[in-house]
């Protein structure tokens, strides 16, 4: 018998893939007593014989026999050996003899309305890495090696209230931090108990949207914008409103016919094009939401990103107990996969947005939060964002220099900034700004139309949307070229002419 | 004029409360600045000069000059020194002379009605360690350190596609590591491209419901069930059934009225009462979905503690392509602050639902991702739920003495099997059992009322929820005890009587 059973494992050993082989000797019992070649209540060989007849060493046998008694496909008896266990019916683990007439395999797929809407307009792409990816940092440019060490200190003797779920808005340590932080880099006033630890901007929106919003409300978008918020809105079910942008920021309707429940905004930067909002428009801004009983969303994705002139106060701490909710994120400043973001919320709705965070997303990632609380502490995080930013620069002259000289000066935006990380290529409103884009991914050259930003076909401006910030220069020449003969290809022949 | 600015600074450092010297003079100089006592254009002392004055390193006055040079505050002319940088007008940083007629501090505060029924129903505890939390394993159990060293590893040569936004699902290496581990212990069958990494069953629900769920579609939950899925469910409008359970797991109708859109089950180990779903019973759901077109999903949120009989393998693998998305977390296994679930995606929805995850949450985490692919990979995940299973059985016997030794076989709920991280303590459906938990939670006695995980409260049992699997034996006890006096003073004559 206990040739027989161990002539059925080897042939059963032989199916297995695994690396492991302890793994593919568990497997191979397990299938065994799964499909019923060994059944229940049936001897199996001592581990001691069974590593005879495989030629495998003891503890490997010892070790699967463990598991397998651990999970009750074997069972042991005192001085009588080890036994299959009785395992539910042969009828339940055999799944074909189970008819369900067929019927499931036909189960029609339907989507939601909101998730074909979202279908229908998804944009994240599945390339994230190169030139010129646009909103992404430099990723290798962040002290993994210091972090890692502040997060090693951390994992090492973590209280058990940093395991379980959150609660509270998130660590208190990273939320003490920010505050400092804000108050210092950003001139945002608030206290700790204001700031809720999020995912990024899209948990932040999708929280506000769900809290403060009913289905269709009006909400109020910089156009072009981005893609990412839209989307969030889109299975939020809001009826989006594109208000259109000057070199001052958002502007603001004459008259305005029906209230919007939000008005998102990127003040300091507007994304994508670059403008900073003025005061004026800032004050009248403040006025209207007032007014309009609508809260403003400060998105201040990425301000931290000047090159050059003053740095740009947030809205938020220009008016005490100002309408505004404050958001912003760690990935522009550390690295996007990190997930890390915060918002600052108005105190009429600190405890209640607090309690909904926890309620749909339960709290947690308490330990990177502390590490990254201590990061920023210690003076790292502001070291990091003043290296950074002269990296940028130079990165952002480097690729200004290039759109120059090889196309001139029209090629480069008016709104563009000396911020950010991302410039805006000009193209003649003939160009099709989508086809120069999907050629340039074919030859492996990341970047985004400008188009796309906009929810009203009818209204775009032409460019392309190129990201500096994660390309070193060495490799942004090459890069261009390759990009530069795309576009030459596609440009109009008065603008061919300026070509070098 | 130098003298005057240092008496000026010596005073605001006074002020400043940092632990870090060149903390408070950055903030003291910056202050100056802001509130208009270091006018723009003024010449500021020379380094060496101001570190005389103040008895600072000359060091520590570089690095602040340094930090507001970067930020715009100072600006240096060659030759003739550093100066207060023009900023923004006064006006702009002053905010108390900006008026808005006093309008945004009488904002009216008025949440969206789904929000106002999800605060009106939240559950969440701001209390999650300690005897008798439900829910939560012990997380002091975890092999931090040798989870911190292969995060360690991991960390510090981390390529850029794992800092990176994330897309298609997750981290390969969890992704792969899953299908090996849910395949051999849950009989789930699946390829990794089925795989969708996850915040947990919070985000997972929510992404299902969002993308295959209109508002008001029906779905159907088990009665009593998880507070935390009925949150999600209300915060995306849907119509929730409440079905019954019995010994079997939820009871099917006999005839259905709408069909669902949703039937949402805990088959393995019903929440919270414990039963398993017959085979039987499996068979007949699938069959319902199957003709009604509902999608089952199965929640099997701490399966693995199964610490008696057969291993229950998971619905999803009982029938090939079955009309099943499984749902998982490392929440009970591992620590609910990890943050990381999965979902097993049917493959007519699986390209879709990955798509809306990457636009609705961006990926990420990868990081931490692959560490835990690693962990399970090198077999430390498999050894982990085995001593775990030991120590929570043992826990779970010791608790279950306690209650039958002082109460009586009676407070020891009938469906209670012998798996999982908590057990119910029956009442008598006269008790109170909100207020019992309420005078329990104020002498930090832990407990859930059994009737608060009712939907309808007039059909609720009565009952506690104890968590064993976060408290050692020699504080069982203690705490056990206190609650006892607690309950003693609330039952009525008839039980009294049987209590020791």
């Amino acid at each position: 018998m206990d040739s027989l059973i161990s002539d059925l494992l080897l042939q059963r050993l032989a199916e297995q893939h695994d690396d492991k082989l302890y793994k593919r000797l568990y497997n191979a019992i397990r299938i065994c007593i799964l499909d019923g070649s060994l059944k229940p209540e049936s001897r199996i060989p001592a581990s001691r014989d069974l590593a005879k007849m495989l030629a495998l060493s003891r503890n490997t046998v010892l070790t699967v026999y463990e598991q397998l008694l651990a999970e009750g496909y074997l069972l042991t008896r005192k001085g009588s050996g080890t036994f299959v266990a009785q395992t539910l019916p042969d009828s339940y683990l055999s799944s074909d003899s189970i008819a369900l007439n067929g019927e499931q395999s036909s189960q029609p797929v339907e989507f939601s309305k909101r998730g074909i809407n979202l279908l229908k307009h998804a944009s994240a792409s599945p390339k994230q890495w190169g030139a010129f990816i646009p909103g992404v940092p430099d990723v290798t440019a962040f002290p993994h090696h210091l972090f890692s060490k502040i997060q090693g200190r951390i994992s090492r003797r973590p209280s058990p209230l940093e395991l379980t779920y959150g609660s509270q808005g998130g660590s208190p340590e990273l939320r003490h931090a920010l505050v400092d932080h804000l108050r210092v880099a950003r001139s945002v006033r608030c206290d700790p108990e204001q700031i809720l630890i999020t995912e990024g901007i899209h948990q932040a929106i999708d929280l506000i949207t769900r809290m403060l919003c009913n289905p269709k409300d009006h909400v109020w978008l910089e156009e072009p914008g981005y893609w990412g918020i839209r989307n969030v809105l889109r299975i939020n079910d809001m009826t989006i409103c594109p208000m259109p942008v000057d070199k001052a920021g958002l502007v603001l309707p004459k008259n305005v016919e029906k209230n919007p429940r939000l008005i998102i905004v990127t003040p300091s930067h507007q994304y994508p094009l670059g403008a900073v909002m003025s005061l004026r428009r800032r004050q009248r801004l403040l006025a209207l939401a007032a007014k309009a009983g609508s809260w403003i969303v400060e998105d201040d994705y990425d301000s931290e990103f000047r090159f050059s002139g003053q740095p740009i106060p947030a809205l938020q701490g220009l008016v005490k107990d100002a309408p505004v909710i404050y958001i912003g994120t760690f990935s522009k400043t550390l690295y996007p996969a990190l997930r890390l973001g915060y918002i600052v919320l108005p105190k009429p709705l600190m405890n209640e947005l607090k309690s909904a965070h926890s309620e749909l997303y339960r709290g947690g990632h308490l330990l990177i939060q502390k590490a990254l609380g201590q990061f920023i502490e210690e003076g790292h995080y502001a070291a990091h964002i003043r290296r950074m930013r002269l990296l940028y620069a130079r990165r952002r002259a480097f690729l200004s220099d290039l759109i120059v000289l090889h196309l001139g000066e029209w090629a480069l935006s008016q709104f563009n900034s000396n911020a950010g990380l991302h410039l805006i290529l000009n193209l003649p409103d003939s160009c099709d700004d989508r086809l120069i884009c999907q050629k340039a991914g074919e030859q492996g050259v990341l970047v985004r139309p400008l188009s796309s930003y906009y929810m009203q076909q009818k209204k775009t401006r032409k460019g392309l949307i190129m990201g500096f910030a994660c390309v070193a220069e060495e490799l942004m020449e090459d890069a261009f070229m390759q990009l530069l003969g795309i576009i030459k290809a596609h440009l109009p022949p008065d603008k061919v002419s300026t070509v070098r």
